[in-house]
């Protein structure tokens, strides 16, 4: 393989015109999509609109007039084609994180319906992103240990903790560090066998990795907005409710938003039917309408279109850094057949900082993740593969001059 | 009094200059600010910033160069000294229902820490705004009505209430129907007589009220930045906590940027000290930095200043008014005494709705609030005092006129 057949395989690629959607830096490789996706020309002029003619114009009455009201739900709407959903199961606001909180506090209220006596537990896994450790960490001791605990396990003792029937399992898709995939489908079976309600963070899937949670019947499920959906620094995240269990829905972040008639004003708490009702407080409405334009460019490609071309991103990638000797200095943390990996890869290296602070002055940007951890990410709609050969071969070139020993790739920022 | 002694109160105006601030569409009187404060220029640079060349060319390097991380903490520090807080204790981040969860169950924690045993009773206004009761409402189902008690009375009952010793007093310093004030020390100090912490709900006060919560020995507060503050639709809200309740402060909202190393990705979680712990997933940075520059508005000047010039706006809307017998048909449900309500006024009248949109046809945006309020809102960056002499003049000849009766005022949108 070489530069040249990257180059046949984008002249090939039916998606290499999505590139022209984004306005990215001129003169850099831009591996970190899975981290903060890139801003979109349609994203910009949806921006100018939204500041100028609605909020500036037209003020309060944009709420009805330009339907700011219904953007939460028309948003995750447009999300819902992605995850194998249906428009109504969808609905963005707030962060991964408080959203987190909601599924499982309804998660818990469902359980304690049925066996009021019995104690939940909360089962994830040891290295899921810390996040959702922490807000189920918080949930349970702020109910106490005498109804709900959180046990978490490794990868490795998943199955036979799933089989001692915890009450709620919440995993993510795709490890946030080696890119590892979990087989959703067949999970949520077992789960469900055990009796067992399924939460889905797909913050590192979402946008690239087919996903049928309708057909699979996953319970509840979280993303991000601002990764591979390229909806901007801190978009709303999104929530997924299984239709089946959004009757009797039970949630304690109920603000106004979710009301089922919040401008009536009632003191009483009335839950909107449907997913609207996982809504809480007033919408950041620019970060809202930055995510929903973003989405625009998901209209006429498939996921599993955009999973094929990732795949084959990466797999560039790793022949043309194969192809140094010295990139045998680097131990790939993530799975090397493709299909048991998302659209990125990491590498442990004991320099690893340094290596992406000097792919960086050779314009390939990447993540660094603490410890020794370098990260790409493969997103399909804007980069090509000539790109990856190229930051490829940057890195190889790297790690054969050492230029990462070079004093002024050394030092830490602040965040990374 | 006439027009022209409000024009000449507007020659005098030493806040006069700020109008130019704000890009306001021409021909309409904007009496809406306490619903959806306007754009200014101010905000339409920083976006464009933002998004061309920090987002768009810096992508995710933005977090450390253009000091994305530390925005919440920055924009709250910008909103303390309009609240008389030190910067280190306010920080923006997510909506006022979820920053009520947190600081409800921050109160909570430190009075099960001291009394395990005895039960607590959050105790609220019935007219207080309807999401601050969802949210103790939820907040209650969650934990149980062994642990925790919501109890909502008439204002006129509060004071006794307040004497039965309940653990949280929740309210809103100004009421978002009549404007009517409270009196935040004197109420702050008579519940912490009674070993009662106390939440203040700030959102129809910041930016016009002038408040002193350091002073007043206030526990915790919440506020909205889409009001008074022009942070843009569905801005962050902010978080207050005193300074000495910050120590050992635990809620269970604890995501990823209120951890002392977020980057470290530690899989427990380790609040940060100071008032960042109170930060959860992360920030919608556009819908962020859109209030962060809509704050530099109230660099140079004073609260008081800002709260003589409402009040005295509000009287000039209020004398064109009374200038037409036909005014009597309004009720005014505020208090009459401006030094006893906030930036607004109420007023009840069956019609409330057609004459809303009668005064929208005219020029003059007002609110209407179910069912049957006439809300206007005297934000004092802006307006001049002979707008509100115009607009009192406007609603006075739809009063005499009946103008409102005419048809195509009837039909209500969904949204008002």
């Amino acid at each position: 393989m070489s530069l040249a057949t990257a180059q046949q395989l984008d002249a090939q690629d039916a998606l290499a015109s999505k590139r022209q959607l984004f306005d990215l830096p001129a003169g850099s490789i831009y591996l970190n999509g899975n981290s903060l996706g890139p801003v979109s020309k349609a994203v910009k002029q949806r921006l100018q609109t939204v500041v100028d003619l609605q909020w500036g114009d037209d003020l309060i009455s944009s709420w009805n007039k330009h339907h700011w009201i219904d953007l939460p739900g028309k948003t995750g709407g447009k999300i819902a084609p992605l995850i194998g959903a249906e428009v109504d199961e969808v609905v963005c606001c707030d962060s991964v994180s408080v959203n987190l909180f909601k599924l499982i506090s309804a998660a818990l209220a469902r359980h304690e319906l049925r066996f009021p006596d019995n104690k939940a537990t909360i089962l994830s896994q040891q290295d899921n992103f810390p996040t959702d450790l922490y807000i189920a960490e918080g949930f349970t001791q702020l109910l106490g240990s005498a109804r709900v605990e959180l046990i978490t396990v490794t990868e490795q003792d998943l199955e036979s903790a799933i089989s001692n029937k915890p009450t709620i399992l919440l995993l993510t898709q795709v490890n946030f560090r080696t890119g590892a995939v979990h087989d959703i489908e067949a999970i949520t079976r077992f789960a469900h066998q055990q009796n067992c309600a399924v939460i889905w963070d797909l913050s590192h899937s979402v946008g690239v990795l087919p996903l049928e949670l309708d057909a699979w019947q996953v319970d509840y499920a979280v993303g991000c907005g601002y990764k591979y959906l390229n909806g901007g620094p801190g978009a709303p995240a999104f929530s997924y409710v299984n239709k089946s269990l959004l009757d009797k829905l039970q949630q304690p972040l109920q603000g106004w938003m979710g009301h089922k008639a919040p401008f009536d004003f009632a003191a009483d708490y009335q839950a909107d039917t449907g997913i609207n009702q996982l809504q809480c407080g007033t919408a950041p409405i620019l970060s809202m309408s930055a995510l929903d334009a973003a989405l625009e460019s998901f209209a006429d490609v498939t996921v599993a279109d955009l999973y094929e071309k990732a795949l084959g991103l990466s797999e560039v990638f790793l022949e043309s850094l194969a192809s140094s000797g010295a990139a045998d200095s680097l131990q790939l943390i993530s799975p090397r057949d493709a299909s048991k990996r998302g659209a990125q890869l990491g590498f442990s290296h004991k320099d690893a900082y340094a290596i992406s602070r000097a792919l960086a002055e050779q314009g390939v940007q990447t993540d660094f993740r603490s410890p020794d951890i370098l990260r790409l990410g493969f997103s399909p709609l804007f980069l090509s593969y000539a790109e990856c050969w190229r930051a490829g071969a940057t890195l190889a070139r790297i790690l054969e001059e050492k230029l990462y020993l070079e004093q002024r790739f050394s030092i830490r920022n602040k965040v990374t």
